[in-house]
């Protein structure tokens, strides 16, 4: 075990706000990181898939770091990605963020192309033995290859770097087949859950904490949840997990992962931007009727305030416009 | 709610055991039934996927159930799975099975083609309208048409009579929505998970009960398990779970479902016989392959004991000398 | 080889019209018989997945086979589904149409249950021993236990009753490895494929027939679709097959198969009755509003005409204002 | 239409050839593309799925261009891979190939997240309006968000500059639907395959051309496949397809994409170097014996010649040693 200490908690995925020419908005971002902080997130986690890494160049990737690091300024620890296009590049984010400070790097699993096992292995290893920095393995089978139970083991016992796993299949066997497996030889090994439904049935089975998106809506609920199960309060914390399982089929079902996201964060208070993707018309108007449900959800957490000065849904009027003339130009009437 | 009160509690979705002609060894059967319930299951599920309903004519399957209400003789309640080749058969079964006296019958979706939602609840409706017994809905996606949450949401506010669903997806992200779509009307409608490493986990977000082929092996376990998340003693309860998970996987993954169960059963002193359908040589060495860890996972879960007057894995020899000359003719050497 | 010859050209996997009872209705059935053989298809395929063969019991598939032969009467060859509860009794039932004079029978792998490539080999070939007739496998992965190539090849060579394969995958690359790997050993073997919008495309591989739906909507431009490819004029079969593909893609995606099959054959000249699955009010709407287009595309097959003495969709009225009533039930208007 | 005429014909997506620094192979990487326009390819396509696009920097995809078009310098069509991180960057690179020269450009639809029908539109016609080159769509739904047929059509009707699809998806119908879609309003939009074991099947129904790995490997053999089918020397050309599918299988299935294919360009004769994948011993092994079988698969295709000068193999031994060594260390024995 590093002198660190385990990783547990809640880490929230953190998303970048853009300016009005799709750069980072720095002043935002940093208003955003604060506000994450004070509402109880244990740590954050930018570069992420809600932090759309893959839409960033390895320039950008790099300031968010910088940025993050900075403005946390040790009062939180921060898990940086650190996926690059290959892995000598990754190596060397990985060199660049233990300079910045981070507390460990979480590195996805190789994608478009889907590898087997033994290569998904053979990235790690050599990941593992060049790192100078804590590595977390990040296993998202939906969009990447998958990282089994054999090779999370051997990476385990064989790669002293690497310190934990992000599951996001919200799998519960296969949690449990991992720490079964892993648990016994590696104590410290912690294991993260990245499927926000699921989290008082991992913290059930043994889940040590969450890299949570829904934690980037509503810090302050998500961290209560995490509270209650610790202490025992699991019908408290039900409560809660029904309502973020709510919040959660509302934000990643009824839009393209992660514009709902964005929306629910401007509901927030936080100017985010549009994102890098081109959104039709329709799905504006789709994400626009979404806000309605999503305040309502977080009204039922109880997370009504906004934060200080915000510009608190300030677009709404504009996009309500757009969506109508969108609407109007499509059925010929102007 | 029906006077009989809610379903809970785990339900065993026995196998039935046959002799040397391939027909149902019914002595053997109701040796095995008294077992399950001298080991504590709360009540008995024949006809389910486990117990192979597919592979029985119609005229079996009610023998099936006639046995076992016979044998049960009102000690545990009985879940008898109804489904036939249509819907006006599968009704007819509900009315025999109530003249036999079960608490309800489970009815699997629609199989083979894929229904789409409205046609699931079109089939449910008619068996809701038309049953004199209390239905259980049977949510299987890896082998029948899934039901999904508006589904069941419709089918327990519109028909009584539908009082509980078995849900066999393993996806507590699905649990929850169903619990939370329909606990508010109909709290006294039962969740029960068929699937066994999530067992705890399930419990932990509400679940009433399961009908877990592990359960048919190990009964006193699955039931101990069960005691213990009732008593809120998660970390033993979690124990338990993961050696569930271990013989699931063994079970479940390393032949073709659900004959190594069958296996399993005659380790515990049962004279299973050979299932219906034709097992390969490759097939039949595998499944002796599993005995040993099998067998090793039950001492770890303190079940040792096999049935009094047991015919303990009698044909382990015959089998062995049968892998090895099927193996010595793959060679060529005989 | 047998003596029969070579299984080649379209088999129309046939429909069964029920009455108002639900029962078979033999006189139209006889009717439908007549027209499919009159309007040229090359052989009938009754019991098939287009038959809904799961949804009767086995005593009437017996039925069905029985007044298929009987009505051929030898005009063209019949491909009889055998496909039982279990192995005994699928070969019972291979012994009791080989009484009755089919061709051969088809047997659908393994399904509710996915079984591994070497228990499927197990099956066919405890069939492959056992059969007196002819016997076709049947690959339709999306429904059953998938049949992989090494199989095939393996099935082919040891068993000489089993004499052809009808593959529903629509799988270019699958069919070409299994022709590959059959056909020097097997040269009288035969490969049908079951995905009608591949029909010239599988031809120019080699595929050797069809057993199509579409046939059994369109029996004259499937047939002549086979005629034109036979004698080498592509650019005409490629025009039909667009159509074909048309009619397809609305009979099997816009509702359940085969519900649209069937209303279908009704615009046809048969009444066909209602399916034993029971169909939503919204299902029902749906099909009503897929007869314009069904119309359409047949106009531009040029098959306009409907079977003499027929019931051209007497039902339309009533269905429409079954459809208007349901919907405005559903708005609380009535 | 462009002035340039329609895309079609065979075009290589080739691989790069990597020094042992891991770095752009120059002079190597020009000896092969000498060698497939010599040997009859129709065109070249750089930073395809084969050519590992999403492994190298942007500026190393920029480089590949510059060098590709260069060396082609004018005797083929280049077809330009240029999916960047966003859809700015993408079309920085549409205005950077302009200026070089390519015929037209090949865009990925968006991957790692799978965006909706509306949003790959609202993508591809960002870049349709603002791209100064042909743009040809790329649809491969095993790893990137898929392209549907109204898609397909809404692009091909409102964007003049997009000019064709390749589709790796290998499914007969979906080629229909678009060809059927699109062709009546755009005949001069142009349809290529990427899936190789269905080259003659796709042709048979109206498609213009291929990007296939094989081509890659075997270039003559390929372009020989695509005039045998426009002469109509279809049976020809099924001998060849079978051969076709055969290496496909071998080189697609038998290891991680793409890392047989770059075996195989070795086999011919030049030096690819290693992949910037780690790749596992055992993977490594499995390589080493995938040569022998295409060897003899490119010796049935009348392929023995090597390039001249060639380093034929000459890593042979090592890499025979390396496999043993690490075997024995497996087993403990060294």
């Amino acid at each position: 075990m590093t002198k660190q200490g385990k990783l547990k908690g809640i880490f929230t995925p953190n998303m970048v706000p853009l300016d009005s020419k799709g750069q980072i908005n720095e002043v935002e971002f940093r208003r955003y990181i604060d506000w994450l902080i004070a509402d109880g997130v244990h740590g954050l986690y930018p570069n992420g898939s809600t932090g759309e890494f893959t839409r960033f160049s390895r320039d950008e990737r790099r300031r968010i770091i910088e940025i993050v690091t900075d403005q946390a300024g040790g009062r939180v620890p921060v898990l940086a990605g650190a996926a690059e296009a290959n892995v000598k590049e990754t190596i060397a984010a990985c060199e660049y963020y233990h300079e910045l400070g981070v507390r460990a790097v979480a590195i996805v699993s190789p994608f478009y192309y889907k590898l087997s096992p033994d290569n998904v292995y053979a990235y790690f290893k050599e990941i593992g033995r060049n790192t100078p920095v804590d590595v977390t393995l990040y296993n998202i089978p939906m969009f990447a290859s998958p990282i089994d139970v054999p090779t999370v083991q051997r990476l385990s016992e064989e790669c002293e770097k690497i310190i934990a796993i992000k599951d996001s299949s919200g799998d519960i066997a296969h949690m449990i087949r991992m720490i079964d497996a892993v648990r016994p030889n590696r104590p410290e090994f912690s294991f993260m859950t990245g499927w926000d439904p699921c989290l008082v049935s991992m913290f059930a089975i043994g889940c040590d904490g969450g890299t949570n998106a829904v934690s980037g809506v509503a810090p302050r609920v998500t961290r209560k949840l995490y509270d209650l199960v610790m202490e025992g309060r699991i019908e408290e914390a039900r409560h809660i997990q029904f309502l973020v399982c709510r919040l959660f089929d509302v934000l990643l079902y009824s839009a393209d992962f992660p514009e709902a996201f964005r929306m629910a964060v401007n509901l927030r208070g936080f100017d985010m931007g549009k994102g890098r993707q081109p959104i039709s018309d329709e799905h504006t108007s789709k994400l626009i009727g979404l806000k309605a449900e999503t305040r309502r959800i977080l009204q039922d957490m109880g997370e009504t305030e906004t934060a200080v000065g915000s510009g608190f849904d300030r677009d709404q009027v504009g996009e309500i416009v757009q969506g109508v003339v969108a609407a109007l130009q499509k059925q010929g009437v102007i």
